[in-house]
């Protein structure tokens, strides 16, 4: 099957997919091993490192104001343009974790940069797991000597691996992309299983490609593409502490990419093909997940159209339709209200799977049987017209179902 | 049992509980009948009358954007500060049901009118049922005159089950208040079971007291309770399109209210202890709920305070634990860090049933298991400090069940 599985994605005609478990793109090596941070002794310790010195960067986290302790050294401790390593972990979100938990995440960071032969400063550190446990930093420490001996080229699958928690789809992709200057790879490990897995948070995702570009095209290309990926996708509405994006480009492929060119162009076509896939594949792996909808609101005010999405997209009765195979477009109609205090009565459209359910706020008669099934595919399509023109949104959302419920009700501390 | 079940409720002590099934106060009579809205012939139309002409009320309703047409007709079509009658219906909401569903909602108020014997501008109506679907104004009008024969101050029980859905807990009252000037009657008959029902939305409330107060103090006091009960729940977050609650004042008992008199005060205490106890009776018939959590938050910024309780009774991820007894406080942090985005780090505490779990933004020791059996109750309490002093909320908020999931997912329309 192929990586680019969503009717919401279409690979371009110059990206072509190659194996997932293909050697990184030039210039990149990474491991993953078993550290003691995950109770079943599975891999919990990835490390990801680009060898030329020159290699740029560029990082995206979440906004929340409980920031876990890595994402805070982030932040605050790295140069985020030239990063050149990535120590991840699972098991453990070191979020909540105070002084404590920002002195073991810096210990990650020293002990990275020795492993990696980076300055510290340009060794990234990101976790996933229980919020408010501490990270044990010395089996971190101990484990990064067997990522060390373990780095290779083919090392994204095991990397990938260690940054998993509940993830039952894979999200591990590698790409080649034809650039009227050459050909570059593009690969990327991504985890979540929805924002936030049992008893811990996170999506985390780590891009490599060997193309030769500024630290200020992969900003820009990455801040864009984070935009229409995983800013769009909602499994429970729930922002997380860890969550962390980290773009790295060894330039290794010796192919230039420079600003405003035809080949940044394609180079970003290919990557937000890459992540809006990987934002899908999130949202269909949320937490006991059935279907995957796509809200699309259109309309004159671009903050009304925003909060409209984001209401149908987090609505747990919208949800709960969703996963019901339930056409029920009254759901909608109410989280719109919801989202729109005080403008009654208001002018709206709603249409599902294409078919008009509701004009100028009011019911419409239409083909219920025919409707009722093609609500029953995999990915759903909403579509809601408030008055006006030129704003648009769109979001992806995962059902809501018995399974979310097992998944985050059966777990006690 | 006492009407007053609630740990967060105190029965005044010049509050005595009567027999939910007592007569109306003086001066109202009430009725409840099958009308064919119903598809199972259950009741599904009431009727509540004032007698005296010189009756005054109030009234409070959602702000939905999608407001649905009885409630579009109470606000721009009634005299809201002297209603003598209410028409409610059950089985559809009138709701996205555009100009149609207006008439539909005026027939209903003018045939209101004549059964009651008020002017048009006195009758509220007030539906609850699938949005989307128009109500059959004939099928109310013929059932009205059945109502009409059927009012009588012992009518409460009837008109009660008529606006009742899929309300599992009765929720209705009557209690005798002392006040310096005399005795008065309260009475109310609540319906909702969350903010949102299968297919339906709606909570509906309607409080009458044979006290004689000014339209002004009615809108006072309303105003202040409502505040302090509907306003403060949440079954799943979601706004209806018809909430509607109206106090009525028949002054059939002589007993005089005056403004800013300790017979207003002790008036107020009543009619508070009755919303909130009514509102947390919502809250317990979420649907699927076992708990009721509260959550408390105070701090120095109204709005963070008031984001973050919302955050937290909303949020899938706390409602699940509270399902499954889980004390687990990394999700109430989550919920912080989720409404207060930019902040980070923030200072914040969070205890559980009175235990402090998470103090100045870092996990503290605690004794687990004694926790872990404190949150198996029915009402469990969460407390948030955020930095600086002086603003404080409250949100009550039921658990995320399966049951949530079969109610709203196993409904086809």
């Amino acid at each position: 099957m192929s990586f680019f599985s969503s009717r919401w994605v279409d690979r371009p005609d110059h990206v072509r997919e190659l194996d997932p478990d293909a050697p990184l793109p030039a210039g990149f090596r990474a491991s993953g091993v078993a550290c003691g941070l995950k109770a079943d002794g599975g891999l919990d310790l990835g490390l990801l490192v680009s060898d030329p010195s020159d290699t740029v960067s560029a990082a995206r986290f979440c906004r929340s104001g409980v920031l876990a302790a890595p994402v805070l050294t982030c932040q605050q401790r790295c140069r985020l343009d030239s990063l050149r390593a990535v120590v991840a972990n699972s098991g453990t979100a070191n979020a909540a974790t105070g002084r404590r938990g920002l002195d073991e995440a810096a210990r990650v960071q020293g002990a990275g940069a020795i492993v990696s032969r980076a300055e510290p400063d340009q060794v990234a550190v990101a976790s996933t797991g229980v919020i408010g446990v501490l990270l044990d930093g010395r089996l971190v420490v101990a484990g990064l000597r067997h990522a060390q001996a373990q780095l290779r080229p083919g090392g994204a699958a095991d990397f990938a691996a260690a940054i998993r928690t509940t993830d039952a789809i894979d999200k591990h992709a590698s790409l080649e992309v034809e650039l009227p200057s050459g050909t570059v790879r593009l690969s990327a490990q991504c985890k979540g299983a929805g924002m936030i897995s049992p008893r811990f948070a996170t999506m985390l995702c780590f891009v490599q490609t060997d193309a030769k570009l500024s630290a200020a095209t992969a900003n820009l290309l990455l801040g864009v593409t984070v935009k229409r990926s995983f800013d769009r996708i909602s499994v429970d509405g729930q922002l997380s502490t860890n969550d962390t994006v980290i773009l790295m480009a060894s330039g290794a492929s010796g192919v230039r990419v420079e600003a405003e060119t035809d080949d940044e162009l394609r180079l970003g076509e290919a990557l937000d093909a890459l992540l809006r896939q990987l934002a899908l594949l999130i949202a269909h792996d949320g937490e006991g997940a059935k279907r995957v909808g796509r809200i699309h609101v259109a309309g004159g005010d671009p903050d009304a159209v925003g909060r409209v999405a984001r209401a149908v997209a987090d609505s747990p009765l919208v949800k709960t339709a969703l996963f019901g195979a339930d056409p029920n477009w009254g759901r909608i109609a109410q989280a719109i209200g919801g989202a729109m205090p005080d403008s009654a009565p208001l002018d709206f459209d709603i249409s599902i799977e294409g078919v008009d359910v509701c004009s100028h706020g009011a019911a419409r008669d239409f083909d219920l049987p025919a409707l009722a099934s093609a609500v029953e595919r995999d990915e759903v399509e909403y579509d809601v017209r408030l008055p006006g023109e030129g704003a648009e949104a769109e979001i992806f959302f995962s059902d809501l179902s018995y399974g979310y419920v097992t998944i985050n009700a059966e777990y006690t501390t």
